[in-house]
């Protein structure tokens, strides 16, 4: 047989593995210490308690032969799709049941629906930029062009009409800078893509961090959106999901290339490489989606929003320039006294026993920089910001 | 952009839709009656006490900080993979750890395992076949030769070594057909796959059904298959989990294109387009490989068995050939009075009410066989073969 050769051009991502080789090298040497992980893209408050309850149910109907439920459709449970649907509409999107699929993640949606597209697109991605999107073109062999997300721009890159480009890659509230676009920028992303018959991949993974009015939480909410967008979002970030994999992908009815809908090819691509998500965390999920399930999870994400203030008013105080934080669980802060990033995570983790993520390991674009997350707990955030405190005072 | 043009050449799949259409058309039109399903490839059973306790138990986990779990390797649990190399070993099957991968199903592994390969692969596929096997290669452009899978070979076709292939689905125990290769069988195809640097997809969803002992419950019993195959397999039907979703792949390190070994690239796939399963889903896995798990879901499969073996003393009663039924829970019947399979399908439906399963479905070498399933109640199916019969002697 012959193997995917673009499986041998990929780099191996050793972002994650390094940093723990230097945190083992540290804690081996230092027996003493432990270090405060503020690197760590992962939720840590447990499930609320509407989704637990419907959880539970879902298990004694799963044990039962009268409730007892076999395969569900491939795209989800209507309860679930119904549930997902009323959600946008809280935002001014209306969608029908059949434009959302519920799926296992957005990770693997955003993977998978390169199966959609020829290998002959050009991709636009923004650098810094989560891993995967660059290394699924990869995979498929595509022409990927970097958009420069920098300091100037606020990292928030905005079209270039200079770059044509097929299929463009959108994260807002960004991984790993936090920024988010606002209406008007978004809306000028659209606009390139209406006018460049190209597909924007928008990953709202974030969006229930988002707690300030002029920034859209679905790219649907732009005028045209529906005829040049896929939207990508999960409950992992939202309610907690990382563990438990719950996530959905509405796929317009109007997004076509010539009269075949794209909504089509995702169905039968769904219908035929995947067989649905497990009925007890599709139940688990809908929970998310009542009023309970949304004041409960709302309580959390205020949890991790606090964290974040705690590290932007560290920040502040420290005069240390930093991006998102706001409308985001990430912090992007620029590494002070002229550092590079693996040369501060060294400082932190020998200096104060922190440990966050380099911003080079997301880019080019990153060395420079930093990433905080909010999943902390409380008092872990605010010890290792006071340490950092005293680090820069020291320092300066 | 330009989309995927092989989405094109996809033929839609209406047998389960034309089921459905012609069993609505006669309900309507016989409002008094009801009818038998016999034809579903879903179990009925529901999920057994050891499952059931230990997804409580990872339910309650998931809502306390204390024991809540984020996100876990993409592979699978530890816990779980260390189950699974367990029960293989019960078959004689040593593995490692990283040989097996955690999925949410055999239907997503089997269709993403082909991003593997390169397009320029041919694909040998038996007909009948389950059509994923065949829509995933159509998707990806590939080269598709069909086997004759026939009565003359007891549905069970051998290798031709006039054909070269690159990629062959084996299904055993198969579905539509209920036919199992034995050891000797499934060795000549090992030899041809290691002669023609051939894979082996070996899809063993069924292999809970195995009661012979001449016949392989994974084709890693047969010496060599670890340099050529890949197996899938499922606890959908081994433990009921249509609707819990969970299954493994089993990709062993001495399987190599050169030097690449084809388990570095799925876990590269995996990670980087996958987030791994539910943690409660894994905990209600790992609970199937207990001893408690084991004898539970052996009751259920003897339920389903003794179903079977209705069906297979009704079709003797009536000197009706079949295939399968005894290693599977399916059983290929080959349509009595020379009829095809849709005309058979309409007899059922109008003069006895009972619904199965054409074989013009599955491709066409089952246009004149007609699967029944033993997926039922015993009384329901007692009553469909109580028909069966009487129509037969009828028409005799």
């Amino acid at each position: 047989m012959n193997i995917n050769e673009n499986y041998s051009k990929l780099k191996q991502n050793y972002l994650f593995s390094e940093i723990a080789r230097r945190v083992n090298t540290y804690l081996d040497e230092n027996k003493d210490k432990s270090v405060i992980r503020m690197g760590i893209g992962d939720v840590t408050r447990p499930l609320c308690p509407a989704v637990i309850a419907a959880m539970n149910k879902a298990v004694a109907e799963m044990g039962a032969a009268e409730t007892f439920r076999g395969y569900g459709d491939e795209q989800g449970y209507g309860f679930l799709r119904g549930a997902v649907k009323e959600y946008y509409k809280r935002n001014g999107v209306e969608l029908c049941d059949d434009e959302i699929f519920i799926s296992d993640g957005a990770k693997s949606d955003i993977g998978n629906i390169l199966d959609l597209f020829s290998e002959d697109n050009t991709v636009l991605i923004p650098d810094p930029v989560y891993p995967v999107y660059v290394d699924t073109n990869i995979m498929d062999g595509r022409k990927i062009i970097y958009m420069n997300a920098c300091e100037e721009n606020d990292f928030l890159p905005l079209p270039d009409n200079s770059i044509k480009a097929d299929l463009i890659y959108i994260c807002s509230p960004n991984n790993p800078t936090g920024a988010a676009y606002n209406y008007e920028q978004l809306s000028a992303w659209v606009k390139y893509a209406l006018e460049n018959n190209a597909v924007i991949l928008y990953d709202s993974a974030y969006e229930a961090f988002i707690c300030e009015d002029n920034l859209p939480r679905s790219i649907f909410e732009i005028e045209g959106a529906k005829n040049c967008a896929i939207e990508f979002c999960s409950l992992s970030k939202t309610a907690g999901f990382t563990g438990t994999r719950c996530g959905y992908t509405v796929v317009p009815h109007s997004l076509k290339s010539g009269d075949t809908e794209l909504n089509k090819l995702w169905l039968r691509r769904q219908t035929t490489k995947f067989n649905g998500v497990s009925y007890i965390v599709q139940c688990g999920a809908a929970a998310v989606f009542t009023d309970e399930g949304l004041t409960q999870i709302k309580e959390n994400i205020d949890y991790y929003r606090e964290n974040a203030s705690i590290i932007t008013n560290a920040l502040d105080e420290c005069g240390i320039k930093y991006f998102g934080g706001k409308n985001s669980p990430y912090i992007w802060l620029k590494c002070p006294f002229g550092m590079e990033s693996w040369e501060f995570f060294d400082l932190l983790l020998n200096k104060i026993n922190v440990v966050g993520t380099p911003g080079a390991g997301f880019g080019e674009n990153g060395k420079n920089y930093f990433r905080l997350t909010a999943f902390s707990t409380h008092e872990n955030t605010a010890e290792a910001m006071r340490r950092l405190k005293a680090l820069v005072l020291e320092m300066k």
